[in-house]
C-alpha cells in the first residue's frame, strides 16, 4: 500500500521523504519496498543518508539499482563513498560500463571529467543534414539525453554543433557547417566545475562537449548537471558567509557540532582580542560607565555595514562581476557609502548619547566613531574578499572573520580612545 | 579596430565589459560601436546601466537590436524598463512579436508567463514518429530552440512529451504515445518563477510545457532560462541574509547607500535595546568593570552560532528540505550543537576568566552565560526563520534582525544578570 502511495513520485520527491523522515523509519521503509529500488533514488540522496541506505538495501537490489543509471549519475553516486562500499557498486557494473565509470574517477574531483557523459553524438565536420539525419536513423542505440549532433574533424576534435531542432529544419542537402551554433565553445576535461556552471549560465549552453589536452573529444556535459552544479556551489557561498561547513540536514548531532565549532572557536579569538582592546580603556570605562552602554553599538554597526560590503564582493567575485577592471571603483564606492550612512547614524547617535547621558561631548565621541568604523568597514569589506581571491583563499570562507575583526577592534579602539581623549 | 576586438566575444563578455567600465567609456564606446549593436548584449546587461545605454543608443539601432531577440528576451528587457523606454521598444516591434510580448507582460511579474516562450512545437497525442518527423520537416518555420515535442490533445492539452534524440532513434511506426518522457510535468502559467527554477533543478526538466487555468498549452520555458532565474534567487537570498537590498555593482553611490540604510537603521535599533539591557546593570558595571570588558564575547558568540543556525535553515527552507515533518527533528539538533558547543567555549572562557581576571566566579558567570546563549542562538536561529516562512515573509530577509536581538538581549542579560546575583 505504502509502495503504491509512492508511486507516482518522482525520484528525487522519494529521495527527500527518505532524508525526512528520522533513521527508524527509513529502514523500515527501504525493507518495505524490497525487490525494486529505483537507482535514481539513490543518486538523488543526500550524502549523508546515502551510506546508510545502501547499507540497507540488498546486494542484488543495490547491483539492480545502479545498472539502470546513466555513467555521470554513477560516478556521482560513488565518488562521495567510502572504498567498500565503491567497490560493491563497481562489482555491480559490466565491464564496459565500470571502465567508463573508473576513467571518469581518475579526473580530479569537482572536474569537468567527473561530470561529463561518456555517451556522445558525433558526426565527421563535412557531413550534410542528410546524411546525419540517414545516420540517426540507423544507429543502434542513441544516447538518453542529447541535444546536439557534434562535428568533429579526422582527429575526433569538435569543431561545432547543430542542435537536433536545426537539423530537422533545414533542408537535405545543407551541409552541417552552414546550420553550426555561435554558441560553440568546449570545456578542457580538468576546469573546475564552478566555472563550467558558470559558462553554462554566462553563454546559455545547453550542452557542451569537453576536450582533453589535445582538444580531442572526450564527452559532454548536459545543463542539468551544470545547473546541479550552480545549485550547489551558491549552497557552498552561503554556507562559508555563515561559518557552517559542509553538511546537511540530516546530519547527527555530533557532525554538526564538529562544522560549526571552527568557526565559532575563530570568532572567540577575535572577541578576545576585541576585549583586549577594551581592556585598555578600563579605566576609562570604571570613570563613565556610560561608555560600556553605549560601546556595542559602534561596534555592532560596523559589523553589520561590513558584512553588507563582504557580501557584495564575495557575490560579485563570484559571479566574476568584480575584476581588476573596476576593483578601484567598488571600493572607492563602498568607502563612500559607508561615509555617507556613517554621517547620518552618526548624528542619529549624538543625538541618542546627548538625550540619554545629556553629555553632548558624549554625542560627539559616538557621532566621530560611527563614520571612522563604517568608512573602515566598507574598505575592509571590499579590500579583505578581493585580497584573499588574490592569494588563492575562497573570499566566502573566511572574509567575515576577518572584517568582523577589524571593525570590531576599530570600533572599540576609535570609541573608548576618543571617549579617554575628549571626555577625561 | 576596438569593434574588431570586440567581434568575437559572445554577448555575454560585451556586457560584462560595459558594466566595468565608467559611464563616459561607456558612451564613447556605444558610439563607436554605431550601427550595429547585437540585441543579446541589451538583454545579458544589468538593469541598473541598461537604460543608460538605450538612453545613448539611436532609436533606429534600438529597433534593430530588438527585433532580433526572441520574445521571452525582449519580455524581461522591457519588464525593468520605465514606461517611455517600453513604448519606444513596442513600437520597434512588428505587430505580432509586440502581441505577444503584451500577452506576457499581462501575466504577474516574476511569473512563469514572463518566462516562457510562446513558440512551441506541438504533435496531436495519436500520432505515430513517422507523421511527427514528417511534420517537423515540412513545417515552415521550427523555433530556435527548442528540444522536445509536446504531445496535446484535441483541446490542446499537453498529455505528455517526446525528445527530439528519442524520435530520431525510433521506427517511423511506433505511437508516440510509446515514447513519452517520464519526467514530463506541465507548469501553471502563473506560478512564481522561483518555484518553476526549483521544478527543473528537482526534476531535471530540460523544458517543461506552460498551462493555463484550463490547462491548456500556452507555451514552453526552457532550462536556460530556469537556470537563469536559480542563479538570481540564490542572488536575492545571499544578499537578503546579509542586509543588502537589491542592487548591483554600477549603482550609484546614492542608490547603494538607499540600498544599505534599512538594514542598518534595524540593527541600530537593535543595538540600542542590547544597549537599555547594559543600561540596567549600570552599578553592576560600575563596581566590576572586567564585565565591560567580557561582555561584548558572550554576545558576539551568540550572534555568531545563531546566524549559523539561521543560514542553514534559510538555505534549507529554500530548497524545500524544512518542512513540517522534520521541523522538530531539526531544532532538537540545534538546540543539541549549541549546548555541547555552549559547554565547550564555556570551559574555555571560563578558564580564560579565572586566569586573566583571577576571578573563579567571573569564570562560572561567564561560562553559564555562553551555555544559555548558544542555545538560544540554536533555538532562535531554526524557529524564527520558520516562523517567518509561515507567516508569509521571506525569512532571508527578516531573520538575521531578529536572531542577534534575541542572541544579543540574551547575551547581555544571561551575563550581566548572573554576575549582578553571584558576584556582588
Ligand atoms: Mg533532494
Ligand atoms: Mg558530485
Ligand atoms: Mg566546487
Ligand atoms: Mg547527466
Ligand atoms: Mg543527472
Ligand atoms: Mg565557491
Ligand atoms: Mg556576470
Ligand atoms: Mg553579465
Ligand atoms: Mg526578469
Ligand atoms: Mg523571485
Ligand atoms: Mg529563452
Ligand atoms: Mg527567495
Ligand atoms: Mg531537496
Amino acid at each position: 500500500r505504502l509502495v503504491d502511495l509512492m508511486e507516482p513520485l518522482h525520484a528525487a520527491d522519494i529521495a527527500d521523504l527518505l532524508e525526512q523522515i528520522n533513521a527508524f523509519d527509513r529502514r523500515r521503509l527501504i525493507e518495505l519496498y524490497g525487490v525494486e529500488f529505483d537507482g535514481e533514488i539513490l543518486s538523488e540522496l543526500d550524502e549523508a543518508i546515502r551510506e546508510d541506505v545502501i547499507v540497507v538495501l540488498r546486494p542484488e537490489v543495490l547491483a539492480e539499482a545502479v545498472r539502470e543509471l546513466e555513467s555521470d549519475d554513477v560516478v556521482d553516486l560513488l565518488e562521495d563513498l567510502e572504498e567498500p562500499q565503491q567497490e560493491a557498486i563497481l562489482d555491480a557494473l559490466d565491464d564496459a560500463d565500470r571502465v567508463v565509470v573508473e576513467q571518469a574517477l581518475s579526473f580530479p574531483e569537482e572536474s569537468a571529467g567527473r561530470l561529463m557523459q561518456r555517451e556522445v553524438v558525433t558526426a565527421p565536420e563535412h557531413w550534410n543534414v542528410g546524411q546525419t539525419i540517414d545516420f540517426l536513423r540507423s544507429a543502434e542505440e542513441l544516447p538518453e539525453q542529447f541535444y546536439h549532433v557534434i562535428l568533429v574533424d579526422p582527429k575526433h576534435r569538435p569543431t561545432g554543433y547543430v542542435t537536433l531542432g536545426k537539423l530537422m529544419a533545414s533542408p537535405r542537402a545543407r551541409p552541417l557547417q552552414e546550420i553550426v551554433e555561435d554558441s560553440f565553445r568546449t570545456i578542457p576535461v580538468d576546469q573546475d566545475e564552478g566555472d563550467v556552471a558558470y559558462a553554462f549560465n554566462q553563454y546559455h549552453l545547453i550542452s557542451a562537449p569537453v576536450v582533453d589536452a589535445d582538444d580531442r573529444l572526450v564527452g559532454v556535459i548536459t545543463i542539468d548537471d551544470a545547473m546541479a552544479v550552480l545549485d550547489e556551489e551558491h549552497e557552498e557561498d552561503i554556507l562559508r558567509l555563515a561559518g557552517v561547513g559542509e553538511g546537511s540536514l540530516t546530519d547527527r548531532v555530533i557532525d554538526t557540532t564538529r562544522q560549526r565549532f571552527p568557526w565559532l572557536a575563530v570568532n572567540l579569538v577575535t572577541a578576545v582580542l576585541a576585549s583586549l582592546v577594551i581592556a585598555l580603556f578600563e579605566d576609562v570605562i570604571a570613570g563613565f560607565v556610560a561608555l560600556a552602554v553605549l560601546m556595542p553599538i559602534v561596534a555592532s554597526m560596523g559589523g553589520n555595514a561590513g558584512t553588507q560590503s563582504l557580501t557584495v564582493a564575495v557575490r560579485a567575485i563570484a559571479t566574476k562581476d568584480l575584476t581588476g577592471s573596476n576593483v578601484w571603483r567598488v571600493i572607492r564606492r563602498e568607502v563612500l557609502v559607508g561615509l555617507v550612512n556613517g554621517v547620518i547614524f552618526a548624528v542619529v547617535m549624538g543625538l541618542v548619547g546627548i538625550i540619554w547621558f545629556g553629555s553632548p561631548m558624549l554625542g560627539v565621541v559616538i557621532g566621530i566613531a560611527m563614520v571612522v568604523n563604517l568608512v573602515v568597514a566598507g574598505l575592509a569589506g571590499t579590500v579583505i574578499p578581493v585580497a584573499l581571491e588574490k592569494i588563492g583563499v575562497d573570499p566566502a570562507l573566511a572574509s567575515g572573520a576577518f572584517v568582523t575583526t577589524v571593525t570590531d577592534v576599530v570600533g572599540f579602539f576609535a570609541f573608548l580612545g576618543l571617549a579617554a581623549v575628549m571626555l577625561l
